[in-house]
């Protein structure tokens, strides 16, 4: 298997062999036994590998005989399991758990269904209480850092914070009155003292994140653009998605397309993520790429709103910043990228009417490596190479679903569930064992969950709606 | 949530509540406390529902006050799981999980890679280990029936019987030599045997499997076709699936679609079950509806190959029976039918830009009753309804993904993993309890499977090939 890879892996070895000859090094946590994923450049796999992680941080990712160098306060024997880069799912509204699969398949979704639903529900309770099922969810799926969208997001860094999870925290800014925000100007306003508040904490960057081109105007897209660069934060969103976002867009800039038009106003900035990004062409992708924006691609959430299929592929073979995100739980409707595996392979394939295309590496590139660098983290993860921050996962590969395993890549894509995710370890520390959550309760996540969707119940159906 | 189907619950329950006033009836299993999905022609749902067993039947579904009529010696409190018909696999080769994603994205790869290793691998053990891998993934994946097409069909049924599963097994008819055929006529006599054999089993129905029209010829089909109507049993082939068998039937028919030609030679019959079906115009697919054939919907092999989409959309709104598979592990690659739902439902929204297209509602029919319906088993199995097959799943709707839960029909749609089902149940017996199985050693199987993956990688091997 992966001859090249090998190759790679016996002059890790060979210069790691040198330093351990010197002392033991005394570490954290130390995996071994197992089929290490490394995702760095050269796409090194280990068999029978180890990475060992001292403080936050990766030390050491080499073969076996890397286990001599090192002395660790906790060896996890994996027997075999496949290593990998924790997954990052670039593009999410984790407190939309609490309305998962409301209204599914009603025309026009966003605008009679969703925004009407969320002016009535959308708190500081129910932002909390869907993060925290959210969370559960994308741990337990191997997602150890996403990027969200959402309100009152400093609520959602509080439950980040205590699940032990990474992320990018956008507050929304858009034109019509929120739950925490009477307009755009209170929405920047509310974000500026997100983004003061949490600019230092280790595992948690707020962001701005306008809805929309075509839901903010000109002025306030300019606005968060230059604010953006003088904090040094994100900006994330959707871009290049609705037939309604480019009839908009084209009316406003006499013509433009949507991608056209942010770079008119000079909003298109290495600091932006745009989300989706599927009605663009060749011009477009071009734009994009000189401005170095980053791309969330959601396959799960664009086809099944039948909103189409992003060229995706050709962006990340154009060396675009791409990486995979499952939307919100309205729209994929699960949160792990796990699940967006196959389909992104399948699809691509089917679009492009070769078998050939989009194989599984690349689709586990745009899970780690790729999603880092839509993020412009890549110098932090999406790979496990020393120096690095320690998010790694072990997936299960007994199940008889992933049995056997001639190519952990295909395995993973074609074959692997979310729940085939086994251990899951952010900035070192070990969050999920065996599938059980170490730093929160989960069943207390699930019951308040439970409790806030019979509220939900009731005012879709108090609203004349129907709860479908 | 779907009042319609209370109003029948309602109905069902005061005439039970009647019969209960008599006695308390003795029975083997009673599953309580349950979401129930009928998939009954209401589509009745029962929210606190009860399922009853005696022997390998069901004897009564209704509401909570069911249970008052019944002493089970068995209660199953599910605390308001999913409780459905057992799933049924319209398509699969489950022996060749031994070889599952090998080779996955080679052009031509069913005659480069596939037929080549199959000449090489396929005997008695491998049929054997294959399958019981198969069947465990499937049973833990909530399938309860499969049909199958391969070789050495008889040590598949063995793994069957010993399972507790229900199959439709087909051996295989093919032109050129295989391991338990010389040649066409020798598949037929091994088909006639193993039907000999197995004709009068409980649970496994034997059946001809010729591979397709453009592997076998005119004659064989039809000699197939004639002994299967003596014999009364089913006929599984490939069918409309690929533009090498479009252009060898139109050379051979001089210019007749694949299901033109099956028609003009006698073998389209009420016992055909033909899988694929992608290419197919509004004439096939009356002519299909006209001869009451079967048809497996295989979405996830079909796009993973490029092969296109079926219009099974439309074939299921015409009313042909109609059920989903999963095509073999080497091509879905997985062998759940939950596995295909997200993929079925967002795919034709896709494909027919529109988003209210394939509600979820439609999969689950094609994944149960439809699936019957494909197989001509709808009298005995793919629905909860008094008289029927005790074929029964549970699933967690507990797992993060699966909170909340508003309409079962999306949350299993959208939401569900294979590893979510938590108990199954065929022919009234408890065959998986919180995913244990019951009846088969799963490490054993699983360490076989092992074994034989190392001999078919030192066979790629040796041949020139890679492992990839
Ligand atoms: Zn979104
Ligand atoms: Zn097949």
């Amino acid at each position: 298997m992966l001859k090249k890879s090998f190759l790679s892996a016996s002059v890790a070895l060979a210069t790691l062999a040198s330093s351990a000859a010197f002392a033991v090094e005394h570490i954290d946590l130390l995996i071994k036994d197992a089929t290490v994923l490394t995702m760095n450049a050269d796409k090194a796999v280990y068999e029978n590998g180890v990475v060992a992680v001292s403080g936050n941080k990766i030390v050491a990712v080499g073969d076996e005989s890397l286990s001599e160098a090192y002395q660790a306060k906790t060896v996890l024997d994996v027997d075999g399991d496949i290593v990998m880069p924790g997954l990052i799912n670039t593009h999410t509204h984790a407190s939309m758990t609490v309305f998962r699969s409301l209204g599914d398949d009603v025309p026009d979704r966003l605008h009679r269904y969703i925004f009407p639903l969320e002016s009535q529900l959308v708190s500081r309770d129910m932002v909390r209480i869907g993060a925290q099922l959210g969370n559960v969810e994308m741990l337990k799926g191997g997602v150890t850092t996403y990027a969200d969208m959402y309100y009152f997001e400093d609520e959602v860094a509080k439950t980040v914070d205590k699940i032990g999870m990474r992320a990018i925290l956008g507050e929304t800014v858009i034109r019509f009155p929120v739950a925490d925000a009477a307009n755009a100007e209170e929405g920047i306003q509310y974000a500026l003292n997100f983004i003061k508040e949490y600019k230092d904490h280790p595992r948690i960057t707020p962001a701005f994140a306008p809805h929309a081109p075509y839901t903010n105007t000109t002025e306030v897209l300019q606005k968060i653009t230059k604010l953006s660069l003088e904090h040094d934060v994100p900006v994330m969103i959707h871009l290049a998605e609705s037939e309604r976002e480019n009839e908009v867009i084209a009316e406003r800039s006499g013509g433009k397309s949507p991608v056209e038009y942010m770079a008119d106003i000079g909003a298109l900035t290495p600091n932006l993520v745009g989300a989706h990004v599927i009605n663009v062409d060749e011009h477009d992708i071009a734009l994009l790429k000189k401005h170095d924006v980053g791309i969330a691609h959601n396959m799960s959430a664009n086809i099944k709103s039948a909103k189409g299929v992003s060229p995706a592929l050709k962006m990340f073979d154009d060396g675009l910043r791409i990486g995979l995100g499952t939307d919100g739980p309205m729209s994929g409707n699960t949160l792990s990228t796990v699940d967006e595996f196959n389909q992104v392979a399948k699809v691509h394939k089917l679009v492009n009417k070769d078998r050939a295309a989009m194989p599984p590496i690349k689709v586990i590139e745009m899970a780690t490596m790729g999603a880092a660098r839509a993020l412009h983290m890549e110098d932090k993860i999406g790979s496990l190479e020393t120096g690095k921050l320690a998010d790694i996962i072990v997936i299960d590969t007994k199940a008889p679903n992933m049995v056997p395993m001639y190519n952990p890549y295909s395995a993973l894509v074609y074959s692997a569930y979310a729940s085939n995710v086994k251990h899951a370890i952010v900035d070192g520390q070990l969050l999920m064992q065996e599938r059980d959550i170490l730093t929160v309760d989960e069943d207390k996540v699930r019951q308040e969950a439970l409790q806030f969707a019979d509220k939900v119940r009731e005012t879709v159906i108090a609203s004349g709606e129907e709860v479908r």
